[in-house]
C-alpha cells in the first residue's frame, strides 16, 4: 500500500492500518473537491506561463480535471485506499484519466499550500416584522424584571443589531481570508517564477498574495477568525432563543411558536416545547468549543507546517454547517411565530412608569437625583397603601413632594410614555421607523 | 409524518423538514442501541413485578427485543423517517415485530430517563521498556535546557505516572456514573412502584439509584467528568508527543520512530515526519473543545430537562473514540520506536554535574547556598577558560573555594552521578526498579 | 540587583525591570506563606535525619521560621526587591533572622518541589428548607413549560443533589492531591536519602509520595482537577440562579429575595433586581475560563518543569475565592428568600394532569401508547371547546375512548397527583422525606 | 449604608456585607476614571443643548470634574464605602465638590450606558533584524524535521506576518468599538432629545452611534472581539516563543538570549533558562481563558442588561495588560538576542536539497512525480551507502535515472539553493528584501 503514497519512495515498512485511518483526512476534507480542482486548473495555467507545461498538456489536464469534477458532482467518484486527502485523491484520479501530464501538475507545489454564509435573511425577517407590528407594546426587561414599556418592534430590532455586527465581522474575516497562499511551496517559496498575483486573480483571491511562505503554510488565522465569528453568532442567537423560550412559557405567554418549530412530549400530551430554540441555544456550546479546539491546536506549534493543523477542518466544517442551520431555524421561528398583543400589554403596570414620574419632576426643575428619590418614595407609598401608582391621589403625591402638580395623576399612559424616547435608537414610533429605515438601507448596500 | 411521532397526538401543523433534521439525533445516538435494548429488557421485567405486564407479555417483549438487537448486530436495521432517536427507533421496530405488548413498554417511563476505555496497556508498554532499557542515560531537561543526567527508563516512567492518575480519575468517574436514573419519569418520578434498586442491579449500575428525579433527568455531570478526564489524557499525551517529536528531530536524534508511525513529504523525499505524534498532540485541542462545549451547554439551564442537553452526545462519542485512538497510537509508537543510547549519552556534558559539585561541597560541610554559588563560579571559570568543567585543574577549583579537595577532579562520571538519586522516585537504578515494581503491582491490582 | 538572586552566581548582565516584574510571582503566591514555612520546618527535620543538619541548627531554623510566620501573620513582613516568589522571600528573611543555618535549608531541595472549601452548608440549608416546606406545590418544568405538579421541597432537593456530587469530586481531588512531591529535587530526585514517607506524614500528605521525580516537578493534575470541580460547582449554581431569577420575576412570582441579596436601579426606583443571582450565574464563565487557561498552559509542554507552569496559581486562587463566595452567597440567598405558596399553587392547571389521565387508562388495561394518544386527544378536545380539562364532561371523555369511566371527572386534584410518585427519588411526600433523611445521613457521615 | 446607594430610596433591609463586596466593582473598574469623567463632561454639555442645564451649571460641573480628575491623577481620591463602581464614586465626589448641579448630571442617563495597544514595534524590530542579517542561512523546518535551507531573515519575517494580521484585527475591532452607546438610558432610549451624534463626536467615537438602545446597554461584542484578538496575539507569540526556546537549547544552539531575558536555576548553576519565552508561551492560556469566560458569560442572557455582564471587565483589563507585557517582552527578547550564523549553517545538510534534485530533473523534462520518486531513491541509495547525498557519484545517480547529467554533482550549494525561491514571499535574497520593503511601507502607512 505504502508504495502508492506520494511520499512513499523511500519507506520500507508498512503503515499501521490504525495509523492510516488516524492520519487520513479524506473522509472530511473531500467536501473541498471543488476548491482543489479549481486550484489545480489555475496552477496548470500558471505552469504554462512558467514554461513548464505546454499548452497541449495544460489543455489535457483541464479536460481531466473536468472529468474528475463530473465524478464528484454525480457521486460516482470512488476513493482508493491510498487516497490520504482530497489533494492526493484528485491527483490519483486525474492520472488515471489523462496519464502522463498529471504527474507534472504538482511541480513546485506542496499540499501545504493547497487548501459563506451570512445571517442577512434573519435580519431581514426581524426588520420586516418590526416594521409591520409597531403597535404592540410590551415590557422591556433588565435583570429579568419589568423595567419600562417598549415596542415589540424595538425588541425585534435589538436582535437585528447583533447579527449586523456579525455580518461586519464575517466581511472582515472574508477579506483577510482572500489572500492567496499558492506559490509558497512546502515552506521556502516557489522556484518556477510562477506569477502569484495572476494565480490569486484567477482563483478569486481579492486581497492579494501572502507575504511570507513560512508563515503562509501554517497560518490558520482565517479559520480561527471564522470560528470566533461563528461563536459570536451562536451567542447572539442563544440570547434571542432565551428570550423567546421565556416569551412562549405559560408565565409570559407573549408569543406562540408555529408547530413547525415545536415538538411534543412522549409522556405529557399537553406540552408544546420550543425544542428548536433550545437546540439553537445549545449549539452555542459547540461553536465555542470548536473555537477553543482550534486555538489550543495552534498554541506553541513550532514554525511552518505541523500535522496538528489537520485538526482545523472538521471543526470548521461543522461550525459552518451549524451556523447555517441555526440562522435558518431562527429565521423560520421568527417568521412564523404569533405575537399576542393583549398578553404583552397585560404585562405592563404603572410602576414601570416610575422613571416617567422622576422625569416629570425633572421637567419641573427638580435635580435628577432628588426626583429619582421622590419617585422611589411614591413607589413605597403605593406599596404601603397596597395600591398601584396610578391609584395614588394628588394629595398622596403632595406628601412626597410639593413639586407635584395635579396633572401628575394623568401620567399613566403607556403609549405616551413610550413616545418620549424619541432620540435615535429609542423606542418611540418615529425612532423605531428610523431604525427600520437604517436597516433597510444597510441591507440594500450589502446586496451590492 | 408527524402523525407517527410519539408525541404527535395533538399537533396539526407539520414540522419544517430542516427542523426535523436539526432535531433528530438518531444519526449519532444509534450507537447506543445495545444499551437502549438492555434497558427496555430490564424495564419489562420490572413492569411484571409492578403488575402492569403479564409474564407472557414480558416474554414476548424479550423475544422482540432480541430480534431488534439481531438486526442492529447484522447491520440490517432500517431506520424509518419518523425515528427521532434510538429510543423511538427501537420502540417502533419492536411494535412492528411483536405488536400490542410493545405499546405497554413505555408505561411510566420517559425518554429523559433512558439513555470504556483505559490507558492501561500504554502504561504497561512504558513500564516494560523502562524495565529492559535501564542502562541508557540521557539528559534530563528543565526549561528545555539540559539539566542533569537521568535514566531513559526514568523518563519513560514519568509518562507512565500521568496515565496512572488518568486511570484513577476514570475509575472515580465510572463509579459516579454507575447510578441508575431509571424510574425518574419525565421529571416527577415513577408512579408504578417500580423497584428501582432491582432495576439498577439488573442493568449493572453498581452505585445505586439517583436520589431526586428532577435532578436525574437533567444531570450531565457524568458526561462532563468524562470529558474532563479525556482532556487530561489528551494533555498528558501531548506532552509525551512533544518530547518524542523533539527526540526524533535531527538536533536531538535520541530515537527513531518505526515506519508504521511516520509519513513522508510530497515535496521533500528525504523527510520522515512524526505525523502520528503531531496528530496526538493536535487532538488535545479537540478533547478540550468538547469539554468546553458541554460545560457551556449546561450553563444556566433552567430546572429539569431541556433539549439543549441533546448536545452532550456527539462530543462524548467523539472524545471516547479520540481517546481510544490516541492511546492506541501512542502505545504503538512507544512499543516500536528505537532508542539510540550513544546519541543520548553524547548529549551529556560535565556542566550538567554542576549540582554534584555543589553537593560535593555540602558533604564537606559547606552550607548549600554557598556551595551553589561556588559551583556557579566554577562554571563561569570554565566558560572564561573556554573549557569543560572536567578540564579544570585542582588549582582552578582552589581559586574558587579552599574547601575543594583533589578528588574533585574525579567527579565527572555520569553513571556515578545518576546513582546518587536513590530516594524513591529518583533516577538511580534501584529507585527505577522500585518504580517498575510499583507499577507492576498496581497494574496487577487493576486487573482484578 | 541580580547579585542577590539565588541563581545569580554566573550572570553578568542585569535583568530588564519589566522582565523582572513579569517573572516574579510573589504578588500572588505570597498567600502560600504558611504552606511554604510548614514545608521548610518539615524539611529541616528531615535534614537532621539525613545527618546534614545538627539538632541545634534545626532548632534555630524552627525558631526563625516561627519569627517569619509571625511577621506574615501580623502583616509586618516586608518583601525585598529581590524576592522572586514566596520561597525565596521566606528564605531571604530567614537568613536575615537566623544567619548561617538558613543557607543549609535548601540542600537537595529545589523550588520546583515546594509547592478547602466545600458546599456542605448550602446543601444543609436546602435540605432544611425542603424539610420544613413540604406542603408547597408548584409546577415542575421541562423545556420551561409547565409539565407536572411537584413539591417545592422536591425542587430544593434537586439543587442539593448537584453539590453533593461536587463534594464527592472535591474529595477525590483532595485524595489525589495529598501525594507528597517533596524529595524530587529539580528533576532527578533526592541525593541525601531523605525519608520521603516521613516527610509526607509530617506535612499531612495522606496519600503517600509521588512515584517519579520527573513527573512530580511538573504535575499540575491536582490543580486542573480542582479547576474542573470548581467549574462544575459554578455550572450547578448557575442553574439554581437561573431558576430563582425566573421565580422572582413578576411573571412567575414564586419567591421574593431578601433585601440583603437584591439591589435597585439608578433609573427605575420600582425595581428590585436579583443581582446576587446574576453574579453567581456570571461567575461560571470565570471558573470555566480558568480551567481552559490551565489546560492550555499544560498542552504540549516538554518534560519536567517549564516556567509556563507558574501560570497555574492566579487562576487557582481566584477560583478558590470565587467558589467560596458563590457558595456562601447562594447559601444566603436560599436561607433568606420567601416562597409564596399561593402563587406557586396558582400556576398549576389541569392540563398538567394529562399524564395522570393516561395513567388512569393504563390502570384500566389500555397500553401506554394508546393511553397517551387518548390523553392527547382530550387535551385537544378541551382546547377546541375553549375549556380546561377538568371542565370536560363524562360524555366528552367517552367520545375519545370508551375506556373512560365516570370517576375520570374526579381526577383533578394536585395533591393526589403528586402523591402517586412514591418511588424513591419522586415527588410524593414520603419520597421527599426519604430524600431528606438520606441527605441528613450523608451530611452526618461527611462531618466525621 | 444602603441609604447612600443611588437606588436606595425604597429598600428597608440592609445588604449582606459579603454581598456588597461581591457586588461592587470599584476595585477593578476604577481604572476607567478618566473615561467616566470625560463622558460626564460631554454629557453636561449635551444637557445644556437640551435646555436641562444652564451654562453656569455646566461650567460649575466642568470645574468639579476637573477637580475629581486631579484627585485620581495625584492618587488622592478616597473611595467611600458606598461607592459601588467608578460611576457612583465620581458622582458622589462631584457632589461633595460642587453641590447641587451634580444631582442633575444623571438626568436621563443610566449607568448601563456609561462605560490601545499594538504590536507594531515588535514588527519593526523583527523587520529591522531581518534587513540586517540576510546573510545567515538556517534550516527551515516542517514537522520539526529539517526540510529546506531558508534565510534567518525569512524566518524573522514569518513572525512579523502574524502580528501584522493582529494589527488589522485590532483596527477592525477598534472601528466597531467606536460606536457611542450614550443616550440609550437604562434600556428604552433617551427622553431629552440629546444630540447623540454630537455626544459621539465630543467623545471621539468615530463610528457613529448605536442603533438600538435595548441592544446597546447589553452589547459586549467589542470586549469579546478584543479578547479574541488578544488570544490570537498570544497564540502567535507562543509559536515565536516555542521556536526560540528550541533555538536556544543546546541541541539547536542557533541563538543566545541576553541575560536581561534569562534566569538561572536555584539548583543547577550552569543553566540559563529562557523564562521570558516560557512565560510568553504560558500567557496564551490566560488570554484564551479570558475569551472563554466572556463568551460563556454572555451565553443565553435574556434581553438588555443583566448583572452578569459586570464580569466583562477584570478579564478585559488583564488581557490588555498581558498583551502589552508579552509584546514588550517579546520585542526585548528579539532585539537583544544573538544569532550564531555558523551554528545555523552547521545544521544544513545535503539531504535537505533533495527537492532541488527533483527540480533538477523537472528542468530536464521529467514529470514532477517521477522526479520526486527518483530523488527519493537517491536519498535511499545514500542511506544504503552510509554517505551523504553529495558524496554520491555520477554513476550512482545514473543507476537511479539516466536523466541525471554529470553536473548533478555540482548541485550541493546552499546559497544557490536558497536563491531559487525568487517568487514573492520566498526565501531568495531579493524576495526577502521585497518583504522588508513591503513591511516598511505598511508600517509607514500605519503611522499616519
Amino acid at each position: 500500500v505504502s508504495e502508492s503514497k506520494l511520499w512513499g519512495g523511500r519507506f520500507t515498512g508498512g503503515l499501521d492500518p490504525l495509523m492510516q485511518a488516524f492520519n487520513d483526512s479524506l473522509s472530511f476534507d473531500k467536501r473541498m473537491w471543488r476548491q482543489d480542482l479549481r486550484g489545480s486548473r489555475a496552477y496548470a495555467t500558471a505552469l504554462v506561463g512558467a514554461g513548464l507545461l505546454t499548452e497541449a498538456e495544460a489543455s489535457e489536464l483541464h479536460r481531466g480535471l473536468d472529468l474528475v469534477a463530473a465524478e464528484w458532482q454525480s457521486g460516482s467518484f470512488v476513493p482508493a485506499p491510498s487516497d490520504e486527502d482530497i489533494h492526493t485523491a484528485n491527483e490519483r484520479r486525474l492520472k488515471e484519466l489523462v496519464g502522463a501530464p498529471a504527474a507534472k501538475l504538482h511541480t513546485g507545489r506542496s499540499r501545504n499550500d493547497q487548501g459563506g454564509l451570512t445571517p442577512h435573511y434573519l435580519i431581514n425577517t426581524l426588520v420586516s416584522r418590526a416594521e409591520s407590528e409597531t403597535g404592540v407594546l410590551m415590557p422591556g426587561y433588565t435583570h429579568l424584571q419589568r423595567a419600562q414599556p417598549v415596542r415589540w418592534s424595538h425588541w425585534l430590532l435589538s436582535y437585528a443589531s447583533m447579527p449586523r455586527r456579525d455580518c461586519q465581522r464575517l466581511a472582515d474575516c472574508r477579506a483577510r481570508t482572500a489572500v492567496c497562499p499558492l506559490g509558497s511551496g512546502a515552506l521556502a517559496g516557489n522556484v518556477f517564477e510562477v506569477d502569484r498575483q495572476a494565480l490569486a486573480d484567477a482563483l478569486g483571491f481579492t486581497s492579494g498574495v501572502t507575504w511570507n511562505s513560512l508563515d503562509a503554510v501554517a497560518d490558520r488565522d482565517f479559520a480561527s477568525e471564522f470560528q470566533f465569528a461563528a461563536a459570536m453568532i451562536g451567542n447572539h442567537l442563544s440570547r434571542l432563543a432565551e428570550d423567546l423560550i421565556l416569551f412562549c412559557s405559560k408565565e409570559f405567554g407573549f408569543v406562540t411558536l408555529s408547530d413547525a418549530y415545536s415538538t411534543g412530549s412522549s409522556l405529557m400530551p399537553q406540552k408544546k416545547n420550543a425544542d428548536s430554540l433550545e437546540l439553537i441555544r445549545g449549539k452555542t456550546g459547540r461553536l465555542c468549543g470548536h473555537l477553543v479546539s482550534l486555538l489550543m491546536v495552534q498554541k506553541s506549534l513550532p514554525s511552518a507546517f505541523n500535522k496538528d493543523l489537520q485538526e482545523d477542518k472538521e471543526g470548521l466544517f461543522d461550525s459552518a454547517d451549524t451556523v447555517s442551520a441555526v440562522v435558518r431555524i431562527a429565521d423560520g421561528v421568527v417568521a412564523t411565530l404569533t405575537v399576542h398583543p393583549e398578553a404583552c400589554a397585560g404585562a405592563l403596570s404603572c410602576d414601570m412608569l416610575a422613571t416617567d414620574l422622576a422625569y416629570y419632576l425633572v421637567r419641573r426643575g427638580v435635580p435628577f437625583r432628588e426626583a429619582h428619590a421622590a419617585s422611589g418614595r411614591c413607589v413605597a407609598l403605593a406599596e404601603a397603601k397596597v395600591c398601584q401608582l396610578h391609584q395614588l391621589t394628588f394629595e398622596d403625591f403632595q406628601t412626597v413632594s410639593e413639586k407635584f402638580g395635579e396633572e401628575v395623576t394623568q401620567l399613566w399612559d403607556f403609549e405616551t410614555s413610550v413616545e418620549q424616547y424619541g432620540a435615535f435608537g429609542g423606542t418611540a414610533l418615529e425612532s423605531v421607523r428610523q431604525q427600520v429605515a437604517a436597516f433597510r438601507r444597510w441591507l440594500g448596500d450589502e446586496q451590492k
